[in-house]
């Protein structure tokens, strides 16, 4: 039989399969891969989660083994509560709520916030993971424009007052304000201020996906958005995938506990809670000050790769590219002359070149970014850099 | 500021809190419960697991670390697959997807093939979960009543008539035909074959919810509905949380594998992927025969609990009551007389007897279950089975 004809409506959209092609990358190991925004295999403590793992399956096992409470375990949510009260984030532990990563966070506030036709407003680019789950929710998209001073608020604006006009005001901006996915680029400190204004004067909440902010290897440290928040208007959505472990699938959370309330009810219906040993083996690593040891471990091979990288592609990336020059994360982001179509050149590059990168176009809500793509640092060794940024520039150039 | 001007639809409905209810309980000792659906501490292999997941950290960090493809790993995919098909299900590895839990393998096939308003028919009563992955959905929710039988199958294929008559069939029927949560009752072979000609003959889907199948104490097998299909019209989900741990958080759908491509493809709207240590230990569980022991010991524990649990009810519950005699799984489903509603008397049984258990009304879609209960006779020691019965039935006497 064919199955297709019960497919939802959401079922029936073509659906974005660029994540899908890239965690498909990860199972070929003769691709030098830019491509997932992976953690490289060094950054991680093996040893030392290894040794918590097992002191935890040998004095808590029914803990390990059973089920947690749906907002998480709450000694790690006191401890969550604290660590972003010392980031600058004032929390209880209420106002915490534990997710399988951070987009699930996402989908969590999807469900509480969005009916089918809300306006939101995004980044362009922006991340192409939040662009699936708003997919999910049916809901209106607006983009604005980032630059090297990240979202541009006068562009903002006039958007803003141009909805007002309409009657359709947006419910929920989201920003990824610090090294950006995927564009590496940072809000600036009066950016930031302004789009808190503006969320005010227009009313709208504003979701901070801040997967990659404590990874800074150059400039100047920028506070949150949630830090400079008065009013209650920031959904901070926090991660333990850059700073641990993605494979732990431990994110959180942080919001009004009105609006956590809320999101445990919705969360009962999706994966009713998160593992039970990933949170506690994330509560060990924080207490143990592990977290920290693995965030100066990567934020200096993180340094170190990004800067041969952008070294590389001044070298050998033809004239008329640009990029951009993040100080932190793990991505810059190329623009090729707008005649390039980067989504039919990946193929080839992956073929003849052995290289992947990831195509520009997805990390769009409308149109636009056919000649730009996505270059992640984060997982290839020094070697695969210095290898691998000649050869995807050779593979471009010949097709200039 | 008052976030609730922001909340969707969803979040705007009073919500089931008996979920979230039950997992706070969870963290009170001085309670005897049989309330929460969750194996008892004594069922699982501790030891084992501590062994598993060194061994796992020491020899593959980074897998366990990194992030798994969408689908789940492939060795665990291939492995499921061949589990099921020893248990009379062929199935392929592309035919199986990992999910976080068997929920949110039900929430991953709402986004598959629900559109608001659509129609499905679930029994009654009902897991309780699945009630509120539904309600996300927002579509229209039938009931039919289960008995000794499992579901009642002329009253389906009554009420079939009537929406066919109204242009209004279902698209899906959800059911856990083996050792029923809340219920405890088995659907009989025949009402099985029954259930699937109807399902031909009116063109829906079934989901076959399968969490507690392997757990029979007592009684004569009886095949999945998922093994005596053959047009594919069953989608089978299974859960290792019964049969391994539920903190691990891995389950897995296996259907059709065009089904399964556009499952990947919404889930990464989700959570992206389920926790890669859970996976892994699942499957070096598997290979090393250690679910199968897992599942003797439950078996055994299970059959002894239920046993005690009946024989007290037998003897201690007031006359006017009635429960079911499972031969498998975690439930036995009691109804008191028609003027007692278990959901106003259970703070008092948490309170003065301290003693829990889950009120009927929460596992129906529509009315009814008032003047029910269901008891969960897996968690608690004999001697907490012993001592907890009388205390319920003493309490519930004295209010009657």
């Amino acid at each position: 039989m064919d199955h297709r004809d019960y497919f939802s409506d959401l079922a029936r959209q073509p659906g974005n399969t660029a994540l899908a092609e890239l965690f498909k990358l990860t199972e070929r190991p003769d691709i030098i891969s830019f491509a997932g925004g992976f953690p490289g295999p060094d950054m991680f403590l093996p040893e030392e989660a290894a040794e918590v793992t097992r002191q935890l399956l040998v004095e808590e096992p029914y803990t390990v083994l059973g089920y947690s409470p749906t907002p998480g375990f709450s000694a790690l949510r006191e401890f969550l509560a604290e660590r972003q009260s010392r980031l600058g984030m004032p929390a209880a532990a209420g106002e915490i709520l534990v997710t399988s990563g951070s987009l699930q966070g996402l989908d969590i506030l999807g469900r509480v916030f969005l009916n089918r036709g809300d306006r939101i407003i995004v980044e362009a680019p922006t991340y192409l993971g939040a662009l699936s789950t708003f997919a999910s929710y049916d809901v209106r998209i607006d983009s604005v424009p980032v630059d090297t001073e990240g979202l541009d608020t006068a562009r903002l604006a006039a958007l803003l007052e141009q909805l007002r006009r309409q009657d359709a005001l947006p419910k929920l901006l989201y920003t990824v304000p610090t090294f950006q996915n995927p564009s590496g680029q940072t809000m600036s400190h009066r950016r930031r201020q302004k789009l808190l204004d503006l969320a005010g004067r227009y009313g709208f909440l504003i979701i901070e996906d801040n997967a990659y902010g404590e990874l800074r290897f150059a400039g100047e440290e920028v506070p949150t958005l949630k830090a400079l928040d008065t009013d209650e208007r920031v959904i901070y959505l926090g991660t333990f995938s850059k700073i641990l472990s993605p494979g732990i699938r431990i994110g959180w959370i942080h919001t009004a506990g009105e609006i956590i309330e809320r999101a445990v009810l919705v969360r009962q219906a999706m994966d009713q809670c998160s593992n039970s040993l990933g949170q506690l083996l994330a509560l060990e690593f924080g207490r143990r000050g592990l977290i920290e040891k693995q965030i100066s471990k990567t934020v200096h091979l993180l340094g170190e790769r990004a800067r041969l990288t952008l070294d590389l592609l001044a070298r050998e990336f033809p004239t008329g590219t640009t990029w951009t020059e993040p100080e932190g994360g793990f991505y810059t982001w190329v623009s090729l002359p707008p005649a390039v179509d980067t989504g039919r050149l990946l193929s080839h590059c992956i073929e003849k070149a052995r290289v992947a990168y990831v195509a520009g176009a997805a990390f769009y809500a409308g149109k636009g970014g056919n000649n730009q793509m996505r270059l992640c640092y984060s997982q290839p060794s020094l070697d695969d850099i210095a290898r691998g940024i000649p050869r995807l520039a050779r593979a471009l150039t010949t097709l200039f």
